[in-house]
């Protein structure tokens, strides 16, 4: 069994209910009637509780792509070849793909982790390089990863998700890139949530419809090898991925530090799911981003009693959707501290 | 009858389609699967069409909030009484309303307009004074404005947008206020759309049920003294009110600039049907920032066949939705302009 606290995990305390009665009465104060910013509100309510403040405020956010292979890959689960994964985190560091474009307008800083590449990822200012192995092991015929393996991956998330954080920042926009990962996400959802098999699998990159039914054959084949662990490391050492498995760890150390972990589409869901079986604390943390088109990510979310910003049929992963609504996050928190009390801009209330 | 040409307007022409099919054959060549940036793409290859061409940018965005009180808000449809028009154009000037905190976030320029309100808007910079009169007539009992102030207020709906724009501007937000103004949307919703009006009232500012039942009451009474015009500038003069006019016009003028419209929530959305029924081209302009919590946006914006961005549950006006959209239309050009090509970064293609 996996012991967070000799991995150097802290214990994660819930958000802070104080705050977030406070943020409620000075939001019924501002110059719009009661609730009138719908989400906004209760987005800016649940980070004045994570910081425990009423200044809250996101300060030097940045965004994490890991990045790692899958031995399930060559049973032919995705649309596109194993090498896009390498070629992928080479696109990251040169500054074409979409998590570099949104990450600039967001002026946050991007990093991308080698948890996992299949192929050498040439050195780079922006790469950190934690490679566990080249790719997972088939996990239709063995474990994904070892113990020892899975370790080593949750510490390195954790490790690396603090290190960049720096002293000041507070919040991380969380991303992967790994050819064949939504398979592993589909397993690990239809492990966790016990939904079946079927409603778990979708298209990942552009499956058509023979590719799903041979991805859905092969997870099948996976799920038929093993009963599913309850424990989410045991899980994640079946089914999982490096990508995931530093992924699930920086949310756990996030939440330890009270950051704000803005959760990207279906395979970071999958890791907010297993942080989240860990320590249900984690969840009080997340804001999701968006929900993707991809398949099974709208129930997952269900499953988890959340509900994503954003719903613009976006199926890229790379961290965009979480990206993109970060500016949503920034204005609920800008509206929160600037707008003007009813009594401050002398606006009468509402009629009995 | 209302003559645009005779009141300055210049055709509208529809979007550009050989610019549509272009930006999408670039969209395909970016580095991601195809169509995985979903409704980002769509909403690229929109600007290109109405900017005509490959290098789409927002430029000098300008918000304009349009307030004018109505002669109705005296029988009880509001929770708030009719004072409120006026204090929050205060606000507005102060700079403490969720619009202008909005408005600072996306770096763009505020003005307000008195199209009617009721009482003295002492003069400011940012205060544009076109008070039509001081607020419409009661609509129960009679025709809410003569057609000489319907002109007036579309001739300058449409001068106003086009000076605030200046020579580079070419993306407006709409907003407004106006104690009432869902009470003359629901009417006009319903004289649009056909559909029964209790399926067009909603709770706008904060209605109980009790509140709802008596506006849809009053409503009736209104739509009870006039069968509802075909012609919307009959219709305006029929349930209008000044910002709405005011509204229809800056949209129809802004249309034929080729600007681009960010459209707010369900006041400014009646405004969009007007100016749509008036030159169904203007739709092709607009994007629709949000679905507000306002029983009947949603209703109404499928009657016009256009999907929002931001779906949050917001209630407030302003112009509020409309900005909180602006990053994600920004984002889309952003991503259309910097991402990538698989041919550029070296990166493999789908499998056959």
């Amino acid at each position: 069994v996996i012991d967070l606290a000799e991995l150097g995990f802290d214990a994660i305390s819930a958000p802070d209910s104080s705050f977030h009665e406070a943020s409620c009465r000075r939001l019924d104060s501002l110059t719009k009637p009661l609730g009138a910013l719908g989400r906004l509100e209760a987005l800016a309510a649940q980070v004045c509780a994570m910081q425990r403040t009423l200044e809250p405020a996101i300060i030097d956010p940045v965004a994490i792509v890991f990045a790692a292979d899958h031995g399930v890959a060559d049973r032919g689960v995705s649309a596109y070849p194993r090498a896009v994964t390498r070629e992928m985190v080479k696109n990251f560091l040169a500054g074409g793909a979409a998590i570099n474009v949104l990450a600039r307008f967001d002026e946050m800083e991007l990093w991308v982790v080698d948890a996992g590449v299949d192929g050498e990822c040439a050195a780079h200012p922006r790469l950190i390089g934690v490679k566990i192995r080249a790719g997972t092991r088939d996990f239709t015929a063995e474990p994904a990863m070892t113990r020892a393996e899975c370790r080593a991956a949750l510490a390195a998330g954790r490790r690396i998700a603090a290190e960049l954080s720096g002293p000041r920042g507070n919040a991380l926009v969380l991303g992967e890139m790994g050819i064949g990962n939504t398979a592993s996400s589909a397993l690990l959802m239809h492990a966790l949530t016990g939904q079946e098999l079927a409603l778990c699998v979708g298209r990942g990159t552009g499956l058509d419809d023979a590719g799903v039914a041979r991805k859905q054959a092969v997870l099948a084949e996976a799920a038929a090898r093993i009963a599913p662990p309850e424990d989410p490391f045991e899980l994640l050492c079946e089914f999982g991925g490096y990508e995931i498995a530093m992924l699930t760890g920086a949310m756990l150390g996030a939440a330890s530090r009270r950051q704000l972990i803005l959760v990207d589409g279906f395979t970071v869901t999958a890791a907010a799911a297993l942080a989240a079986r860990a320590d249900a604390n984690m969840l009080g943390y997340c804001v999701f981003g968006h929900c993707s088109a991809e398949n099974a990510h709208r129930e997952l979310l269900q499953h988890l009693g959340v509900r994503p910003l954003l719903d613009l049929g976006m199926r890229l992963g790379e961290g965009s959707g979480a990206a993109l609504a970060l500016p949503l996050v920034r204005a609920a928190l800008a509206l929160f501290g600037q707008m003007a009390t009813f009594e401050g801009a002398g606006v009468s209330q509402k009629i009995a």
